[in-house]
Order: C-alpha cells, then structure tokens, then sequence
C-alpha cells in the first residue's frame, strides 16, 4: 500500500529556508509572492493488512521519527 | 491567494535521504517499510488578479527558481 505524508512547520515557527526562497523569488521579479513556507513530502510504500492498521503504524512512525512534533504538523493520506 | 506546489524527485533518480529514512524505520522496527521517497511541499501566498494568472507565474516560478526539472516533477495546487 502507498500512503504519503506532509510535514509542514507549525504556525509561528520560523521557516528560514521559505524566507531565503521568498528573498529568491522577489529578486527574480517575482514581487507578487508574499510568503514562502516549506515543508517535507513523504512517499511510503508499506505491507499492510488494512488501510486502518497501515494509517495506525504510520502515525507511529510520524510521532517516532518522521515529525518533530514539537514544531511540525502532520497529515497523513492513505492511496 | 495560496497555492500549494509538491516537488518530487523523478522515477530512476536515486534518493539517498529517503534511503536513509528508510532503513532508520527499518531498524526501529518499522519493517513492513518497503520503501521511502521524500520531496519538498511548499506553501505560497501570492497576489493574483485570477487563477489562471496565478498558476502561470507559478509554473515559470517552479522553472526557474523551486524545481530542478532535470531530475525532479512538479506539481501545482491552486486553492
């Protein structure tokens, strides 16, 4: 089963790498970008029994090692 | 007006960070991870007279500055 995963920087979080993309695009005249923020894309590819146990393992995985869940979101979608 | 753009790496181009990840999650055993492929997701807000406007300069945007199309596919999501 494949199933992705978004990791995105919480509100409020300050996103260095979205600034310096913003910083890129408005030096290239691309003046009309008012903000940048950037996060991660996970593709996983996973055995599973059911779509429930692989959405269950997966939050696993994005509380023990995918996220810091300390300063990112998550959100997790199952194909 | 926000727009959403998921940049991947192509089919065949090897992926050393989700490589990576991957054999973490192996060896936290996670091992029904076949495999992991990660790309970037990032969130623009943009002033746009339309959509159609918007997704044209975000497309020159990805072309030029936020995807290297040589190995990696882009895709746009306009909200």
């Amino acid at each position: 089963m494949k199933a992705k995963v978004y990791v995105t920087l919480k509100k409020g979080v300050l996103d260095p790498q979205g600034k310096a993309v913003m910083g890129a695009l408005q030096s290239m005249d691309f003046s009309e970008v008012n903000d940048v923020r950037i996060g991660k894309f996970m593709e996983l590819e996973i055995n599973a029994s059911s779509k429930e146990a692989e959405e269950a393992r997966i939050k696993e995985m994005c509380e023990k090692l995918l996220a810091n869940t300390v300063i990112e979101n998550y959100r997790i979608e199952i194909e």
